[in-house]
């Protein structure tokens, strides 16, 4: 799937939901899918690993939603390589 | 760019050094990310909410790498609406 075409999905399912709560409010489950993500990373089946990169994934591209950003603009500052040292392999992180 | 593309891209930029350095490592940089993109949605650019939601969803992609998980599979949840109540809007988020 394209990312821009995840991101409008997310807008088509979540975008009215989400948008009336704010955008605080979707830096919080962010950052709790986050929480739920560590964990499964640490202990969590493949199955839910995928389940909690997913939600990740899906509330990152709320949050882009409301932000008014694409996602996939965002993404295209890798397209050449590490953004900092602008080299593949990264030399700098 | 698609999610697939994208996050081989992450693997071919900073696999070596992100894998080198473990999977906890990859999540305290998330972490860490996310903050900043928090920053950013509180009170950050247009420019600065790009920049931080594209390293959020490069140490989300890196981190999926590290499991051996698909983000593309991952996203592919959403495909038929809301997976908890299936239906587009969602009704229960």
């Amino acid at each position: 799937m394209e990312i821009e075409a995840f991101q409008q999905l997310m807008g088509d399912i979540y975008g009215e939901r989400d948008g009336a709560r704010g955008v605080a409010a979707s830096v919080a489950w962010l950052t709790e899918e986050v929480g739920e993500l560590a964990r499964a990373a640490r202990k969590g089946s493949v199955d839910e690993q995928r389940h909690e990169l997913g939600d990740v994934l899906a509330w990152t591209a709320s949050l882009a939603n409301q932000l008014g950003v694409s996602l996939s603009a965002a993404a295209a500052r890798y397209a050449d390589g590490c953004p900092k040292c602008a080299s593949t392999p990264c030399t700098c992180r």
